[in-house]
């Protein structure tokens, strides 16, 4: 899957994505949808884009759709959704349509790594492909008409997901936040709104689609994310440097436990491998592979290892969660 | 070294040991002593024991003496010992005579696991030696006499190093210890009065030494023992059955943390060697030796530490001590 791959800056991003919310003029928005008007959204964009993949979200267990969602092949929103909802996805799940979450249409685009760009040019193919076949809620003034008016505009947010256990450690986040936020921008913890970021990684993406182009949005978030990963390497080494044996010691033991334990929680086992990967990037740890540790991340997930051993039972899960990461790591 | 073997009921009993304490009848006791008397009693002893090795023990560092104290080899009373004081011992230092301790004259006879019988039998072999050749300070009605009157009598200290993980965890230690108490057993940390029980370990002694004999003493110490040693071992098999995951997470946890850490304190090192043993003796580990773990146990004491690599720093310290664990559980 893309999202286990190293990309451009893989050492501090993990990945990019492109979200597009689009819908359809003759079709009311939002609560106003009738079951009929789901199934018209569903059939025109299966049609549109019949060379994809269409997955019938409505009829997947909880734990499936949570699964999805702890890889982020869809937003948290779209499995609590209790309407008629679909996906249309490619092979390799770098493409992702939403239908009927918030939006009729919610394009999303992913790469491993800091590459906007490349996001945006597929997330766009898609929307050209739509936009031929369908007549797309367009306002000259407004542009793209959405169903929350904070989408409204570009209907883009581009967010990129961080690792930042440098910046994180020495209390740096609550002051690099704030200025962000006064930047345009909104971090948030890995899985959505209000979540904590758990295993140091953060969630940073644009607050404004009005008023500004696509294209000047990246500009500045690819212009921010840039120092801001220059931070946090320059940190990073900073700490290093300043007291090796602590760190180093720090980052073995995380290591030890994880390879060792018989049983880890969800939240311990990902801040457990935030040190591990802090400790690969700075060479501390040798014959680690980031794309294993970024693979064993998202299957030690509470919904996928549920999916993947079919248990329910917590301590079981903790069970095989410490399996998984024992062999991966040892493997390594 | 006698200290890291294993003996029977090692499994439980890291070694026996017995005291006997000896005055010289002609010569001033405790405070009363004059250098002359102290160089009288060593010369004394030295001539009487002229086939073992002397240690002139004034003369050592503070750090020397304390590493003999760590590895049971003296009181640590002798290491604050103002007086000119030495020691006679044999070369694998299963016997140890502490002249002008608080007594002219403590013999010290010590053994692997759990055999009182055999120290007593060394003890006495050396006691009969000096008796033979000394007029030793002996009451018809007293029997021996000593410095401190809660000695006389027998002279005889017996005691027992027990690791009761298992009873220590289920919080059953504090009535065990009231309870032997009652028995006349004193029950104390791994370094004499007033310690902590570091890594669940214990000294069993007989508190009595006036009105009763050797033999008696002894009989009635090993039954208590023998008790002790059937209940942890049956308590430990309970815990383990009845909780195998979480006792072997533990377990694997303190492994891990010993095998990778780059730092460890005296403190922790012994907690974790606790469960590390404790986790040998289940079974959960295998191809741990109990001996190469009672070493280590001893190698990585501060002391013995600071004397082995020449260094004062507690960093330093901490670093190879965690380099020796570290080495020797993964040999292992």
């Amino acid at each position: 899957m893309w999202y286990t791959k190293f990309g451009p800056s893989g050492d501090v991003v993990l990945s990019s994505r492109i979200r597009l919310a689009r819908n359809l003029k003759e079709i009311p928005f939002g609560t106003k949808m009738t079951q009929e008007s789901e199934a018209e959204v569903i059939e025109k964009c299966r049609t549109a884009l019949h060379d994809l993949k269409y997955i019938d979200f409505s009829v997947m267990t909880p734990i499936e759709k949570q699964a999805l969602s702890e890889t982020h092949l869809v937003s948290p929103e779209m499995v609590q959704n209790p309407h008629k909802c679909g996906l249309i996805t490619n092979d390799d799940c770098t493409v992702c349509v939403m239908l009927n979450e918030e939006d009729h249409i919610r394009i999303q685009a992913m790469a491993p790594g800091f590459d906007l760009d490349s996001c945006l040019d597929t997330a766009n193919i898609i929307d050209d492909r739509l936009d031929c076949v369908l007549d797309l809620a367009f306002d000259p003034k407004f542009g793209y008409l959405t169903c929350c008016p904070t989408n409204a505009g570009t209907g883009m947010r581009a967010s990129v997901m961080v690792h930042l256990p440098a910046l994180t450690e020495s209390g740096n986040m609550e002051k690099i936040i704030r200025s962000l936020s006064k930047l345009g921008l909104t971090v948030r913890g890995i899985y959505g709104e209000g979540s904590r970021a758990l295993g140091n990684i953060y969630q940073i993406s644009n607050q404004v689609t009005l008023g500004v182009s696509e294209s000047e949005t990246i500009e500045k978030l690819n212009q921010i994310i840039s120092d801001l990963i220059e931070k946090e390497r320059k940190l990073s080494r900073d700490i290093y440097e300043q007291n090796k044996l602590r760190l180093e010691d720090r980052i073995m033991r995380s290591f030890g436990t994880l390879t060792n334990a018989r049983l880890l929680s969800s939240d311990e086992s990902m801040n457990l491998l935030s040190d591990v990967r802090w400790g690969v990037n700075l060479g501390i740890l040798q014959n680690i592979n980031l794309e294993s540790l970024s693979n064993v991340w998202y299957q030690t997930m509470p919904a996928n290892i549920t999916t993947a051993f079919n248990t329910q039972d917590a301590t079981e899960r903790d069970l095989k969660r410490a399996e998984l990461l024992r062999d991966t790591l040892r493997k390594d």
